[in-house]
């Protein structure tokens, strides 16, 4: 994996780029597995040669690492806003739970792969900064849970539980909007 | 794979090792994944021979097939009963939970090989048969969900969500019990 450039313009050139050849190969990997994905399909579904692939990505190992941060890096981001600009703590639980869904709505790949591979993940010393972001995003949850009373560890478990699993059967434009898919998954919860 | 024996008691014996032999390569294909894992690695997990291996299982793909069956067969037979069994629709949507978590604590390892080749069942033809099962079981799931006035499809989505997702944290033998956290999602619905 190559330096990225340091003159703004380019570098943000350069992350566009990244962006686009790590969630085609998230779409990649989710339909066909991680490891019966060869590099010479990843350089035909990106158009990169592989010198190119090595620029933006590395290797194999190093793009489920960039999935996987594309995934939680903006969640997690997005969680600690919402905490930070306060509020009713009901309406923080909606919309901490309406951004985490529809983040999914647009990685349903990147939740495949996750699911995937997470035996891979659990044990590769290199994954720490990503089970470091799922907590840091596990702890601001729990905090927002236990705001509007719903202070028990199995309630956590249930909604990370049900949130997660709508990647499985989520579609796009469906009958239902992520924003009323959260706000009725909240609703269980508080009723 | 050959055919199994047609005398009762080989039948069983044979029935019992096929068991056995499916078991470890779920926990194998858990922990190092199904496509890392050789036929090689197959036999001396199982101490079978590559003979011994296709007589009870065929092939790598075949073994893949038999882990979800074994996930699936037996819970769908409970769930049919317990509906039969008829009584208090509450109580028997409370026994069908408890037996599908407590199925899931003793499966972790089948769960888990289900989430990582997930995409790869929903594809082959010959998975025709564990989706049926899959689906029948939802539909018994819908069923008892409707009787105590749960209806929307959501939260059929939201239960399979926060039961399936049990097996990537439950430790068997940890602070609660298969029956505690069945009981504990049911409330949720409920109340």
């Amino acid at each position: 994996m190559s330096k990225p450039p340091t003159s703004p313009a380019l570098r943000e050139r350069y992350d566009r780029r990244q962006q686009e050849v790590v969630a085609t190969a998230a779409a990649l990997f989710a339909r066909r597995g991680f490891q019966a994905t060869s590099m010479d399909e990843l350089s035909e579904a990106t158009g990169l040669r592989s010198g190119g692939l090595y620029h933006y990505i590395g290797s194999k190992q190093r793009l489920l690492f960039e999935i996987f941060s594309q995934l939680m890096d903006p969640l997690l981001e997005r969680a600690a806003e919402i905490e930070a600009a306060g509020g009713d703590p009901e309406q923080q639980l909606r919309e901490l739970v309406r951004a985490w869904v529809a983040h999914i709505e647009t990685h349903l790949d990147h939740m495949a792969v996750f699911a995937q591979e997470r035996h891979t993940i659990e044990r590769e010393p290199e994954w720490e900064q990503v089970r470091a972001q799922r907590d840091a995003f596990e702890a601001i949850l729990a905090r927002r849970l236990a705001a509007v009373g719903l202070t028990d560890r199995l309630t956590l478990f249930a909604l990370l539980g049900m949130v997660n699993h709508t990647a499985t059967w989520l579609k796009p434009g469906g009958r239902l909007s992520a924003e009323q898919i959260a706000d009725g998954y909240v609703d269980m919860l508080l009723d």
